[in-house]
């Protein structure tokens, strides 16, 4: 028996969704949730890794069952997680799914939202969801970027190379979308697939146009040059949000 | 000379706005970070007290200064005062006022903003911010009850009385109104000014209403018991947030 879940997490406390040795993954709280309702404890397979300090609303992983385990119904056994699980990190649903599912490999598409408060003082009650950029941002020249952007590209530019391993280095952006709201400015951003911090770099960079250090025709340029260190710098981890997978 | 301020804070460390022994009002921090700026420390007239653990996003508050202050701009006293606040108390503004002015007598308007969560599990990112209630609201119902709370009432039945010094029971509600975005319900109330813990009750009493637990018509009934254990609990702290006061 698999099962799927959806998961949303303050990712302010925890050192990426990727079991780590400390102990401080927010993989590791969740399999410890599972190991207290199923005895031997289900390993999971996630739709994605995070960043140390980035959110998520709908990451989903999914695990494998012995038909021996106690028969739980998915929504009591979402239930009895969460009333296990600290307060923030919480499963936003649990689903029976095929056998031949697989959290990553199925994944057709990928959203994640970069929220920045665009004000002179912080919005204290979202400090630790959104990065605060004081001056003024032009967003007219950051859509313009972001049209650059969207579509097929080789993003070696925009992506932080971990040990040389770096693999296909072309990606789609399905969406690449800068919207404003009063103080709060959203970049949507969906793919198949990110490379590492892609949505970071890319968010800097967007931040970069808005504040008119960069010019947005200089967008292809960048792309060009293959080079991370010719753009701007990894906006920072708070800022972003998982926001869903599409399978 | 007299200067305006907007605030914004995040409640959630604080026993309220207004000044306490134990230094953990949020008036406390501010008028400390004002005595590092101003010799003599200035103190503050506040729009509005708030709960513990109600938040801010423009509490107005003013101060008088003698002319022999330091000369500052009122945009960089701003700039000065959130350099030495903690993060989670923001001024958002400082203005030069005239001598007339008064932010709690020449208020016009309050708005105050009551957020819920309304999904089985809570949102993490929301969890300081909003109050989680599993159940599905009924909308329909809520607004027709906040339909009954609009206009002029005696609103003894939800307000907690602090000592019998209840004062005139009657207040002017301008704006009652229920919104659902996705899982989140907010109720917007406006009016010139609210009795204790009024804003709670209402949002207790609405859940209620959305719960199925009371019937909106009988709305009517609870307002003339005038007895505030007739209705419903008051929502927690942790989902209000003084939104604007207008002058």
């Amino acid at each position: 028996m698999k099962i799927k879940l959806t998961l949303a997490f303050d990712g302010s406390a925890y050192h990426g969704w990727r079991s780590q040795p400390s102990g401080r993954g927010v993989q590791d709280q969740v399999e410890a949730a599972l190991a207290r309702v199923f005895p031997g404890g289900p390993k999971l397979e996630s739709s994605s890794r995070t960043d140390a300090g980035v959110h998520a609303r709908g990451l989903v992983a999914h695990f494998s069952l012995s038909s021996a385990g106690p028969r739980l119904t998915p929504r009591a056994l979402a239930l009895a997680l969460n009333s296990t699980l600290p307060a923030d990190i919480r499963v936003r649903s649990a689903v029976r799914v095929p056998e031949r599912f697989h959290a990553r490999f199925d994944a057709v598409e990928k959203e994640y939202r970069y929220f920045i408060w665009n004000a002179p003082a912080m919005d204290p009650l979202r400090r630790h969801t959104a990065w605060h950029v004081p001056r003024p941002l032009d967003i007219a020249r950051m859509r313009e970027a972001a049209r650059h952007f969207a579509g097929r590209h080789d993003f070696t530019a925009f992506t932080s190379n971990r040990g040389g391993t770096l693999g296909d280095p072309y990606r789609t952006l399905t969406r690449c979308e800068i919207r404003r709201e009063g103080s709060l400015v959203t970049i949507r951003l969906a793919a198949s697939g990110f490379l590492y911090k892609l949505c970071r770099a890319l968010a800097g960079t967007l931040v970069h146009v808005g504040e008119k250090k960069i010019a947005p025709d200089e967008i292809p340029r960048l792309l060009a040059t293959r080079d991370r260190r010719a753009t701007g710098p990894n906006a920072p981890a708070h800022g972003l949000v998982l926001w869903r997978v599409v399978y």
